[in-house]
């Protein structure tokens, strides 16, 4: 953080000019990482001491209860000023999280072009690539010459999002090239933009997924990317700052489903309590559901235990050894799948990795076991040692391979890898770990 | 993926001017996604086939195993044009993917100007803002016009990363602006830069981390990131593009060290069994050893166990509900501080909503497995259900507890939450919740 808030705070009861000079030395950036420290009138006054263009990128930035906050509390000249600053895929993201109340108000407020502008972009669905994208792009004709291209992008609306591409559309709006700002300036000036501009155009549709539009930016190496519709009409571009947001957002969504945490990457803080445990509540009822088929398992060894109580001292560290050799191997292959770096059919190659490493790896947790037993308390008879490391080394093992097969399964059958490898694979690692153990056991030990 | 490689496969025995027809259907996106389905002598015919653009463009996006061996097969004219090609930065990356021998070829193939140049950027360390910055950026001096600084640009070399920012720097090479080319152009001709220029240039120091200066372009929607030396001095700059590949790779090893795997985050074939062996091993004995700590609490309760043996089948669903609830709660709050929306002082509004979250949930699967436990098999008495739903609700609520504050604690202390909290958490789950379900029994049961 570059500034810290408190010789803010302290200004807040100073004169206005003061604080007014003192948010100079703030970036956007060093306002929205610090803003949660600000109650709700300093965070008003704060706000107000920042020139428009400021107040309307600091917004944009904002979570969605301290957007609704400012909004009501500002004056309507000063809301009608603010909106009119702002970005029309910012604009529209405000509009979606407020209120639907403030919702009117805020539309309401908004100059005739505006209100169409945002009209027409509240139509798509904000996980789509249209629903990320602005209407603020540079458009030119085919039979322009790069000097007079030039020429309109040097007189072109400041508001523009990126003059860096230019896009050729035709009278119905349908895209047939684009050029960028640099080829027009390397062209000679009388050179037609039909003669420069690239015809194949990296575009995506509408309706694309905003994680795929993020990946054909990303392959492609853009700044921007066009939205068509059908017919190959531009309906918008979508900027590589959005998609970093994109990529963050889907990344926290993979993280959150291995962990059995369902729903969208909103923030903590945000979730109310019953919307954390609709998220948390099913996924943990489920797992627990299917955890208990360890209960049978165990049952059919009752009266072992009964005999040799030691047995089930081992429990937790055979099925939490288990779950934990098999967690590394499935996020080894689900983020593989993810990114694209392992691919459905390597699932033989990774099978004899995992069989080499699983082996290696359960041969090693099988010793320290075999010597932390008979070494520290409570300790173990020797055979009983022994039956606990064949029981772990074949449980890491089985884990490994469990955890690399189910991911390629799941993925195969189009599902999400991050969802389903949890509660299926941890209660057959479980199942089958015990089931080694107790079996092992009761051939040693009789 | 646009084109299918097979068709490409089948195209490697045919002529080779019908090979080179067919690839121009290919991006290089489409190329790198589907390399691996080639075999060393398919790869070599089809990188033969492609222009030299697309060459140096495609090898910058192979695993480093795919580039080693391209750059092995190729004869020497070949490699030294795909190398005068290459942008600096994916050049210096090139170089430290290869074995130490192919190295010294390649850097022998390279030009006195290219040489200097890779030498220059191999001397920083790979993972600073340095080792990903190219020294191909377009810089002017101070006194220019508006005017000049284009006609300068256009007649730039092709080669630049970007001409979309342009940096001002004096006689020593110290930075003193920066200025958009979108401001040359709505500048007037005779404008001086100086008068233009922005002077609190947005930077990052040679040594920061990339993970901190991919944080620092995306907070301030840049496309290049200029890097400077202690003195000030502009060594180079670093582009958005580069800066998605650090989100991704930092994401992967937060989702890593999550699921207790050591490391960075390489890919999965790239890395060799002892490699895997060596990022997994240490890991799983650590959580081993803490593991074993269950061993000895259960042991405090053996003669309870071997009298009343069917408390142990429950052992199984305690632990792993708890883990599972505990691991929800702590991977929220390891998000929430690593992308910035949870603070450190906020641990206290954040315990307070785990609470009532863990309370709600812990009641709920108390419920179940009480239902679960009387109604289904193995069936166990009215007061053991009881006992299982007590411990269930108490541990759950005490994983979600814990799950929260350990995080804090970790980030606190400098430590990155995402790797200590596995091993330290799971166990203090483990022990409690035992605790908590042999106590409650040997209560209710004598």
């Amino acid at each position: 953080m570059g500034e810290p808030m408190d010789s803010l705070v302290r200004l807040v009861e100073e004169d206005d000019a003061i604080l007014r000079e003192a948010v100079k030395d703030y970036t956007v950036a060093d306002l929205a990482d610090g803003w949660y420290e600000l109650d709700d009138k300093q965070s008003l006054e704060v706000f107000l001491a920042l020139n428009q263009e400021m107040r309307s990128e600091l917004i944009s930035e904002l979570p969605s209860t301290d957007q609704q906050n400012l909004v009501v509390a500002l004056s309507e000249q000063a809301t009608r000023n603010l909106l009119e600053k702002m970005d029309p895929d910012d604009l529209v993201d405000l509009i979606q999280s407020v209120s639907p109340q403030v919702r009117t108000d805020v539309i309401g407020h908004l100059s005739e072009e505006a209100r169409k502008e945002a009209e027409f972009l509240l139509r798509f669905d904000d996980d789509d690539a249209a629903g990320l994208m602005t209407t603020r792009y540079a458009a030119i004709r085919a039979d322009l010459t790069a000097g007079q291209a030039l020429a309109f992008l040097r007189r072109a609306p400041e508001e523009l999002e990126t003059i860096y591409y230019v896009y050729v559309v035709d009278g119905l709006q349908r895209l047939s090239g684009v050029v960028s700002l640099r080829q027009i300036l390397f062209a000679a000036d009388g050179k037609k933009i039909v003669e420069i501009m690239e015809r194949n155009v990296v575009t995506v549709r509408d309706d694309t997924d905003q994680e795929e539009t993020a990946k054909v930016l990303e392959d492609h190496g853009l700044i921007a990317l066009p939205v068509v519709d059908r017919w190959n009409r531009l309906l918008g571009i979508v900027t590589f700052d959005d998609m970093i947001d994109v990529i963050r957002e889907e990344q926290s969504e993979d993280v959150y489903r291995m962990s059995a945490i369902g729903g969208d990457a909103e923030e903590y803080l945000e979730s109310s309590i019953p919307r954390l445990i609709k998220r948390r509540l099913p996924w943990l009822v489920l797992l627990l559901l299917a955890g208990t088929v360890t209960t049978n398992v165990l049952a059919l060894y009752e009266d072992l235990i009964a005999r040799f109580a030691f047995l089930a001292l081992f429990i937790p560290v055979i099925t939490q050894t288990g779950g934990n050799s098999g967690t590394q191997s499935s996020t080894l292959m689900i983020r593989g799948l993810a990114t694209g770096h392992l691919h459905p059919d390597l699932i033989g190659k990774a099978l004899v990795k995992e069989a080499l490493t699983g082996l290696v790896i359960g041969l090693a947790t099988g010793l320290v076991i075999f010597l932390r037993s008979i070494l520290l308390p409570p300790g173990v008879h020797l055979v009983e040692a022994v039956a606990l490391a064949v029981s772990l080394s074949s449980v890491v093992l089985f884990a490994s391979l469990l955890g690399c097969v189910v991911p390629f399964i799941i993925d195969r059958f189009g599902g999400d890898p991050a969802v389903a490898a949890g509660p299926l694979m941890s209660t057959l690692i479980d199942v089958a770990g015990l089931s080694v153990y107790f079996e092992v056991s009761k051939i040693l030990l009789s």
